[in-house]
Parts: C-alpha cells; structure tokens; sequence
C-alpha cells in the first residue's frame, strides 16, 4: 500500500457546547468529550485505512481545563503512527474566547484504532509519513506509548518494555 | 472527615445498547461507552464526597471485547482510592447474552474525580477504607498509577516516581 | 421451566437528571420518569425469561415527589408475579440528597410485560418465587391487579373479579 | 374563572416513530410513547390553565397495539374533566398505514395534571363544559377514576368510594 | 389517480421548545426550527402521496420572530400544489403566550418534496385540489416559485421564466 | 472596526451520519443537514462578530444528492458578504466515498445572520475582504440575493431592485 501522510486524512470537528452535554457547573462534561474525540478520531482512521475502524483503547487523558456551555470547541484529529493493522490517533482539542477570539488548548487525548473488514476482522492498514516536526516527534514517541498499552495490558512484560525502560533507569 | 467503604457509594449502571450508539458493525462506539463510565464514575465520586465531581483523568482504557446492539450493559462503578481532593475510581463493564443469561467482562477503567464546591475549587473528600481482597488490591495499585499519571503529565521525573520505578527495574 | 427467584433478574438503573428532561420548574418530566421504569423494568423482564420482553400495560402511577435537575435517580426493577407468558414488575425509584446523602423513595410504579419470539409470538416464562416479606407481599396482591387490569380493559365483568371486589364489599 | 371547552385546548402532536425509539422488533418502545403522551397532555393541561402544569398521575394503560419503526402516530390529547386544580387529561393515540392511508387506533391514556405556580404551588383551573358525546362520556367517568386513583393510593377507603363501588356490587 | 385536497394530508405537530434545542438567548435555533418544519412537511407529502417523500428544495425562510425556551410551538404542514412526482407543502408555525393564552405567527416556510419508489426513484403523485381561498392563493404562487427555484439552480434561463419575469417588467 | 478575512472565520465541522437522523431510504434527512448547516454557520457568524449570532433568513436550498447512513460529511462556512449588522454565510457540504476516498459535493446553502448584543438588539459587525477568486464572486452575487430576499419578504418593489431586475430584462 502506498504510504500516506498525516494531512491526507487531517479531520476538523468543530462545534458548541449544547446544555444537554454539561455538568451542575455549567461545564462540559469528561465523558462527552471523551466521545466527541472518538468519534473525530475514527473518521482519521477510516479516512487513512479507507476502511472501518474500530476503538482499540485509549491513552492516559488529563482535563486539565474546563470548557463552559456554549463555547465553541475545535477538535483535530492526526494519524501519529501506524502499526500493522492499528493506527495510533493524537487529537487536540480548543476552546475559544467569544469576546477576544483567543483560541487556547483545552485538551488532548491520544486514541488507537483498528481497521477492521466487513466482518470485524483486522486488516493492513498504510503506513505514515510524518512531515512536520511536530508529526515526526509524536511518530517517535508512538513506539513508548505502544509499549506501555501492552505493559498495562500484562501483554509485555515490563523489563523487555526496552524503550519505556530507558525512561525510569 | 469519618472513613467509608467503597460499598457505600457503589454504583450500578443497567441500560441497553440503542441504535443511536453503535458503529457500521452494530456494536456500541468506544466513545459513547466512555462517556457512560464517566457517568457512573461521577456519581459514586459524587456520593462518596457529597460534592460536585469533576473528572481530572481517564487512565488507559483498551477495548478487548465488542458489544453488540441490544445488549444489556452494566456498569460497576466503585471508589479504589481517595487522595486529598481527589478520588480513583474503578469501572467494572458487563454485558449479558440473552439466550444463555451468561454474564461476561467487556471492559473495565480507571477514572480520577476531583470534588470541588460551587465555585469549582478542589476540597476534601472522607478517606476510603477497602474491605475485600480486590478493593485491597486495587488500592495498593492506586499509588503506581498516580505516579505514572504524574509521569506522563510531565509533573514527576520519571526517577522520582519509585513505586512505578520498582516495575522495570 | 425451573423457577428463578427476583434477586436473580432484578436492575439496578442509576442516572442523572440532565437538563434535557427537566420541565420549566427544573423538575424531571414525568413521561421522562415513565420511560425510564419502562427500559429499567424491559431489562429485568428480559433477564428473567431470557426473551425479548414488550411493555403490555403500566399500572396506575402516582407522581407524589418532584425529582429536580441534576439529581441521583435510582431506579430498581424486580419481577412481583409471572403469569403463564407475562411478567409483572415493580419498580422502585430512589432519589438522594447530594449534602446529607438522604436517600428518598421518589415513586414506585408497576408495569407488565409479555415474552415473545422473534416473530413477535407470546412465550412462556419460568415461574417466579417470592422470598423476603416484600416480595411475597407483592406476589400476593398482582392477582388483584390483574383483575383489576381485565375489569378496566372491558376483558372481565367486575363481578367476576372475586379479589378485587373483596376489597369493596 | 370563566369555563372552557375541550375544544379550546385540544392538542395534536404527529410526529415519526425513529430509530432510537424503537425495541428489538422494530416497534415503538412503550416508555417512549408514554413519554410522548406526557409531553401531548401536559401542553392541553397547560393551554387550559395557562399555568405550568405538572403530572400527578397517570392512570392503568394499555398496550394493545405495537407501532412499527417509520410509522406516522397522531396524539391528540383533551381534558375530559377538571377539579379545583387538576385535570384529566385523555389522550388518543392513532397510527397510519403508509399505503392504503388507513388510520387505526393504536392506544388511549388517561393522565392528570396539577396547575402550579411559579413556586409549585397548586392553583385554581377553569371549569371545563363537555360538547360533544364523547367528551361528556369521560367527563361522568371521571369521578369514578379519581376515587380509584385515591383508593389505590391509599387516600380513600374502598367503601367510600360510592361511584367505584357501584360498579362491583 | 384521483386529486385530493390539502386537508386530507393536513399535519399539525405541537410541542414544546426544549433546552437542548435552544442558542445562548435561550431561543430556539433556527436549524431546530427547520428540522422540525422538515418532519412535519415530509409526513404531509407522504400523506399525500402515499409513498416515502424526500426533500427536494427549501424555499427562502426568514426568521422574523425568535421563539423563547418552553413556548408551545405548533406548526400546521399542508399541500399547496403539486407537480408530476412532486410536491409544494407550506409550513406554518404559530407559538402561544402561556399566560394570554394568545396565539401568533412566529414564521412560515415552503418545502418541496419528491415521491420515491423503494428504490428512490421517483413516482407520480395525486393531483390536488385546492379550496379555500388561502389554498387558491398558493396553488397559484406555487408556478412562480418552481419558476425561480429553476432559475437559481441554472435550470431555466430567466428570460423563459415568463411568470416571474412578470413581477418585474 | 478592522476588516477581516473569510477565512479568519471559516468553519470547519465534519462528522458522521447517524442512524437517528436517517429517513426510511436510509438517508440524512433534509432538515437534519438544514440544522447542521445552522449550526456551523453560526459559529462563522459568532468568530467573524464576536457576538451571539441568530439565524435571519435561509436562502432557497436544492437537495441534489443523497447522503447515505454512516457517510462522513464535511461543512465548510465561510463569510460571504457583511452588511451593517448581518452576515451572508455559504455553507459547502462534502461528503465521502469510504472506498476510494473520493469526495464530492453534496450540497451548498446560504444563511443569513444577524450579530446581537446581550439584550438581543443588533449590533455593528466589522467588514469583510473577499481574497480568493470564488470568495470574491460570492461577495459580488451577495447583494443581489439581498435584493431577492427583500422582494420576497415583500419589503422591496421588485422594479427597485435594480441588480436583480437586470437579470430578467
């Protein structure tokens, strides 16, 4: 399969915080973004397999900052890294300030998809090609996080985690 | 503030899987699944502190199982170990074959809630005390993991963080 | 059929008050509430006959305590009484006070469902035994109801309503 | 007050049957249609009093008919009788065969509704004068479901209940 | 096939303005309003025809009135002409003051909709046939409409559209 | 004020068609694509006024092409012309071939907004300088469609409006 880069398959959710998505502060809820990222990031995945994917697990997620109702929230979601039939999905999410038009981050999250046929069977997907520097620094560090899912999920064993290891010692 | 246990604000989620959850193969979205477990996370942390529960992080979740539209769903949702002003939450998922009754594990994941009073600030949460084996053993693993949350934020040097250390080393 | 008994079907549906079902006085709409009981208590009826269950009838519900925005509602369904293709199941709705913790009895409802086929075909389902005071409580008066539930239907001659009239002369 | 008919307050609510309403069989959920029947009678209940107006209760309901997904339903809901500040509200449920045009019955509900003011309080509705046959039918039937509603709930003895009574012995 | 009127496939959708539907002034969102005009128009059209009826064109809609959170809102569908497959329906919508009790105009809209076969390809429709006076005004704007919608598609030049062109010359 | 640019403001929201918004072909439904379009029209509207923007007038829209369940469809708003208080948006809709990754037009609308202070009264919003070819040919067209509205909504004479007038004689 010919390699593709992360701008072929770039997608841009933009939309407002709705009063049926927040919580007794007047904030959007975690889980809601959380199912807003999903849902941006699965039309990466599909738009780089050109296939069906499907949620395979979802990295550690900080909300660090909340997003009041109304607000209008951007997500972008960018194939980072891709493995044989999986693809890792990093996605940044921003929050504006109506009055100064400023644009700050509010979060992101880093997702894993797999590309699955019409039976739900794994299949290739095509590989990346990170451009800028920021794609090529989140391409590297794909390997650790890759690394530390399979940890977590007793799938490795930590001491041969060789690129997490080199962290902590 | 006095002690409780975690079956003092456990919380069962039942619901089934409806049309409007689920991906081009009929089984609920990663996303939307996300967004229930933060519900149910967010009441017991709510129950357990009496308090308005934000979420402050999603540890890694991996979706090892799909399920399917029409199934019936629960949530177990229980307090695994309280910090100051925040509170690790455990989300158990079930789901149940219709014919057979069979009840299986399609997920679990790990929640962190912060208590905050009307203005949003942080503020204490009663101490939890765990009574049986695995609310022990979920306990005991709520330090490593709050290292590793602290690791991946960037807030703790990965040598200072000795519980986690002590896994590769 | 070997019998199973209540505990082994009953639901547990917790959930928020979320602004999308609230009235203009802030409080959950009762048709929101009425639907809730009939998912929670489809559930319990599902599990009990291990059949898709269809809502026959809703017995005479009462709305007694306004359930306002942003409230803890738990609902519990458990089958009182199965008759040869259909199930009677009572639902219990609890509301809780987010300061005390107070628990309060918000409504309680009894609905009938039917098992049926793929084709949409009555079934049978197991038999039901009652165990604490409650339940047996409950088994004992759905005759009455049934009665009850025929006269209205225009399916019984009220004075062939032997339990039901007992109460009346 | 000056009296009305149930004419002057009559409600037609059509709308489709969708996805997420729907149950296993591709029919109408029964909670969703009590949900729709609330939402139906309580803008009767409102144009009547023009006073928000809340649900007290609803009365033994019926399902006799299923309604398929796609499916055209008509409401329409009336006051059939009004006490100092509640009202019986009936609502007829129609569906359509997309075919031949034929419009069946698919079900009837009788719900009744509080008028309160901006602080919940219960206030005073306007008498209701009965026009046609139909509506002066369930007007005099009314009493005698009011003294069930009081007996069920246990606010009247069974022998006291003269109308309801009549009918058993 | 035979003609019919406008009254045999007259749509009234009442209902009330819910929070989730409303923008930041707490009114209801133009968008909501023409999905809700949509719903009501194509059960008019299916009505009509008997068949599955899809949007083909929105005429120009201005939103003069803005519609506050909880208002009753009822929008009246109706046929206004139709062509060989397909249909003009006009939309009316009317919001009450809940304490007046008044009634008044918040918009109006025009929507054509064409009648497909199970395949979706188009079928013909029953001629109407219009009679009151408001019918036999827009049966005949109904010619000039088509005029200009074909014009602004670049369907028609418009110099052939002799209706419209009248208006101008 | 100083000027600005459209694409200072464009808009970009792409996401999924769901089973909830689809007809019986299985298609979006018109109104549903209508109210998406509001919404990131609006959001254009607000970045480009910083102010709370509400909907003023749909310009006459074609549904050309049908938009299957599970598509990706992508909305493109963008400034078109400003006038003192109001902004012409056109809004081009995308969908995708999950096959070959193709993307074809789907659809294209132009709303009108009107920038409003807190209390709902319209307020000034800066200027706009169209950049690329099509930006200019839209901001060219715009005061001819304003002239079309006016003419409909029966505030203008249609021999006063003089760029349109020009179209037909």
């Amino acid at each position: 399969m010919n390699p593709k880069t992360p701008s072929d398959s770039r997608t841009v959710m933009t939309d407002l915080v709705l009063p049926s998505e927040t919580n007794p502060l007047n904030n959007l809820f975690g889980g809601e973004l959380l199912a807003r990222m999903d849902r941006a990031a699965s039309i990466t995945a599909r738009r780089h397999s050109r296939r069906v994917a499907v949620t395979a697990s979802v990295n550690h997620v900080a909300f660090n900052r909340s997003v009041p109702l109304g607000s209008v929230v951007t997500l972008e979601a960018a194939i980072s890294r891709t493995f044989r039939t999986s693809m890792e999905v990093y996605i940044d999410v921003w929050m504006e300030d109506r009055v100064s038009g400023e644009r700050t981050k509010a979060n992101e999250a880093i997702y894993t998809f797999v590309a699955v046929d019409e039976t739900g069977k794994p299949t290739l997907v095509p590989p990346i090609v990170p451009e800028t520097e920021i794609e090529k620094a989140r391409f590297d560090g794909a390997l650790r996080r890759k690394q530390l899912s399979l940890v977590l999920a007793g799938k490795m064993k930590p001491h041969d985690a060789t690129e997490l290891k080199a962290l902590f010692v």
